[in-house]
């Protein structure tokens, strides 16, 4: 049974991703489709672009992840499909993919754009229905990639720039907040992989400033400090969250999307900061 | 695999639609099971006739649809099985299928009364789950529909008035927004086909007013306009719009569901007012 | 098709959900995957007991049962795969499944610890991904329980206390509102059972006390009473619940979860209340 995931910004009061997945099981009927969010904010680019490249991973080989998110549907913004070594890709071509392709090797990429796979008539607004749902289910049915249209350079594929953490002079790594979520937890751009393990191969004891508050962590667990105490932790999309214990760091804190949290590696005695330089 | 869709107010709180899943799944389990939408207003008939008739018709035929929004719940209204050339629908006698029955023939039509589908005990505040899903499970399973209870003569089903745009003796008509989706567009109730073709057999030029601005229309695509600016377009569902390229045109006309729509018909010279009676 | 049903506090803004969705298909591509809800408050574990134990039994029998409402991930509480005559549930050890070991017979129960059944690495806060949907989809194949840790005594398991009617000697039955749902229904704690049969087997007048007002019951269905007035119900739960017809009883009384509800069986002349002790 082939797998379909859909990440877009449709919500679920509108019949908008029903009618999707109407037309996808006309043309793959057994299908499963699986939805990663429709609660992206309406055509915000950057969280799509992260929600995609923190799911899409654990999904089955072969699965075609369709990303609708798309402030330019209907103008000359290019439909994309992308194949990974592992996964197909169908997003417009508006860097909502930038994420996705800082991890994955791209094995092809074409421009959707034969009329033969689309739902005629094409509507004005509602690709999804007329595109990326018959596209979609051309790929999961083992379709050739190749007929959808012309290949495309993926080194010309339009990136948009996502917040990186910054290295400081003084050895504080400053990042941003990208995401929080139903449970207040605040994610971070801070990538466990730039924290430079200590002399024992593990990582170091950190300070993280938040709010005006500094955390010693990174935490075990949330069980490592008592009910209603923050901290913080590498979450399960392996960036550092900031958590409060059976509470909510968003309301502890009252920050949001975009605020600055500085990390320090502690007990440091020579020069070396122990936070790598991006690669 | 057969396609079961459900459309209802029961919203995604409670475990109401996942119970009714699970009484589809014992009695069909191999269906395909499509949510439409959970969050119709409460006991809101009218904003269900629109999304039943927006959906339908995407899905493969042989689909069961229930609509399960129901004022009347457990009192005198029927349940009625209908049968038109490609779907089933499953739905309280209450003008919930108005809609539908406007662009569907009607091939059969029982009123759902042998108990011996139904979940038992009945209960008297929840035939979503001892009525719809079992029925439900059972034509999509092939069953027949004349098993479920005596004929009834679609003509006597229960309409609901759905708001009509009206044309007046100056060549306007007038619509009434009948939606507003996620993104803030303005569904209007004006038809793509109440507009009469120009003399080259294409779409006129339309001047649009709402909330007291002149629109010129209709756009082909939202980047016709400025990001930030307002636009009318026809929809995916073959409505005229109003939207904002990039933005949201209730936040920026300040309008709710109900409200008027004026179109005109530009540089008609002739008497002739552009806009065609109601059919 | 094996079935698979999932119970979260996850939302469905966040790509939790189909982050466990897509590892459980990876490992059981064939599960038709139900979603109770996934709106649970966040860690309320009281929600949580009510809202699986009123949709467990309506899966088809083999359902494995996924709850991941869990204050304590990452800490010491255990997490449990529980085997009852018809279904599997897979949760932490920490109360979530008080009301279902009330009515159902555990016939295996484990503290599931074997790594070999996880997702490496086992993250620090989302064991739905890691342990929950690769365990789930293991039990969903038809995979022995016992392998998945050592038995673990029913007895000892986690229970939390969850609000009972009380009976005074007055002859009042006094209940709780236990859930309000998308209607406003407030669903009270008050089971039918509770209720002692009137001589002729059948349940007695009763008049239920809430907010100050006295409503003559139980109803037959909401039509019992005209639009806007409230009545009293036993419910598709089982429990007594504050109804309006066509209305909002949470409006309409404006009260809270946790609210005093009290029933009282009227024209009963002999000293029997007419209501049952708790068994």
């Amino acid at each position: 049974m082939p797998v379909i995931s859909l990440l877009t910004d449709f919500g679920s009061t509108d019949a908008y991703v029903g009618i999707m997945k109407a037309v996808i099981l006309s043309r793959a009927p057994s299908a499963q489709i699986v939805d990663i969010s429709h609660r992206v904010s309406p055509q915000h680019l950057v969280q799509a672009a992260y929600l995609i490249a923190s799911a899409y991973p654990y999904f089955p080989k072969g699965t075609v992840h369709a990303v609708v998110v798309d402030p330019g549907v209907g103008g000359s913004r290019a439909i994309l499909a992308v194949k990974t070594e592992d996964y197909f890709f169908l997003a417009p071509d508006n860097g909502v993919l930038t994420r996705v392709l800082e991890t994955a090797v791209v094995c092809a990429c074409v421009a959707v754009n034969n009329r033969a796979f689309f739902l005629e008539p094409v509507s004005r607004t509602f690709h999804g229905r007329d595109i990326f749902a018959p596209v979609a289910a051309h790929l999961a049915s083992g379709g050739d990639i190749g007929l959808l249209g012309p290949a495309f350079a993926p080194d010309t594929l339009v990136r948009i720039g996502l917040p990186r953490p910054v290295w400081t002079e003084a050895g504080e790594l400053i990042g941003t907040i990208i995401d929080i979520d139903r449970f207040g937890n605040l994610i971070t751009n801070i990538d466990e992989s730039r924290i430079e393990p200590d002399d024992s191969g593990g990582m170091p004891a950190l300070t993280v400033r938040i709010g005006g508050v500094d955390l010693s962590g990174p935490a075990v667990s949330y069980a490592d400090v008592p009910p209603g105490r923050p901290l913080a932790v590498f979450g399960s999309r392996g960036f550092l969250e900031i958590s409060v214990n059976r509470g909510n760091a968003k309301d502890y804190f009252s920050v949001a999307v975009g605020e600055q949290v500085v990390v320090r590696v502690r007990h440091k005695l020579s020069g070396q900061p122990g936070i790598r330089n991006a690669s």
